[in-house]
């Protein structure tokens, strides 16, 4: 793989901006993507991903039973993949083989990485208090890695309904703000 | 004001993509503005989020207090003042008289709407059980309003330090999913 590893503690500058990413698991049988944009930075260090998954996904008894994921943050590129993983379910059909998408082994969970997103965030489920009630699982990330081409990466950002913005002008501001 | 009401159902597309947001909230002395991202959608119905506000700002104690605030959804013409109540505390100064914003009365809460953002959400607190532990406020969305005129709005999304992706182009894909 031609990534490299991303500093944890800069992560949630990958994350708060809200793209659209693709959550990967691995059940005994095999592994599994799931399109989300519901979740949210909790925490700078540790850094901690809150997200919310679905009791009728797919992937929520995985994530309960494993605790381990992987967030993969696609570009545009990809934006009919991404699509298509929300629309279909890993209980019916292998997504990786019918998107066309690479696995790669992961350093610390046996979920694995999408090779074709411009970057990937390792994570464990540290509390799931919160999944009963409001399908609130509480991640850890435990390591990152980027795609060191990706200066200005295109991420998509889901406004309901398949209506998608495109990340690509940027504004640098005089913040005092991390 | 020249807004509109705006389904409280169809609020988790304006939040999904995840633009920055301005929090207001009111104490008995004076109304507030909290610069805020990391936050998440976390149910359809009734319309639910989640957010995260540090401890150490000045709106953490006020919300806890009195349980109430509104959303308020900025676009690109706003931007230095976002930064502006990012980089200064309510302690120290009024931002509403600072940062020239318009506060606007609400129907179900006694923070302020800002007039200058395109769309508004009034919430309340409805768990609190998370605040201990990981500063994690849980809103109800009680109603919403929305600047007719605003089609196409450039909101900004944080990428950390002051850079900022300005929502511009969009696609639209034909996607089941909500």
């Amino acid at each position: 793989m031609s990534k490299k590893s991303f500093p944890v503690s800069k992560v949630y500058g990958l994350l708060e901006p809200g793209p659209v990413v693709l959550l990967t698991t691995a059940s005994k049988t095999k592994a599994n993507i799931m399109t989300m944009s519901w979740y949210t930075m909790m925490e700078f260090k540790p850094p901690i991903v809150g997200c919310v998954i679905s009791n009728r996904n797919y992937t929520f008894n995985i994530l309960r039973a494993t605790k381990e994921c992987v967030i993969n943050i696609p570009t545009v590129e990809l934006a009919e993949k991404v699509v298509g993983c929300g629309n279909s379910s890993g209980r019916k059909i292998d997504k990786f083989k019918v998107f066309g998408l690479t696995q790669v082994t992961a350093s610390y969970v046996k979920a694995p990485l999408i090779g074709e997103c411009y970057a990937n965030i390792e994570c464990k489920v540290i509390d799931d208090k919160m999944v009963a009630r409001y399908n609130f699982f509480i991640l850890e990330i435990l390591k990152a890695w980027i795609d060191p081409r990706s200066k200005a990466p295109q991420t998509i950002h889901h406004r309901g309904r398949g209506v998608f913005i495109v990340a690509a002008e940027t504004i640098q501001l005089s913040s005092r703000m991390k």
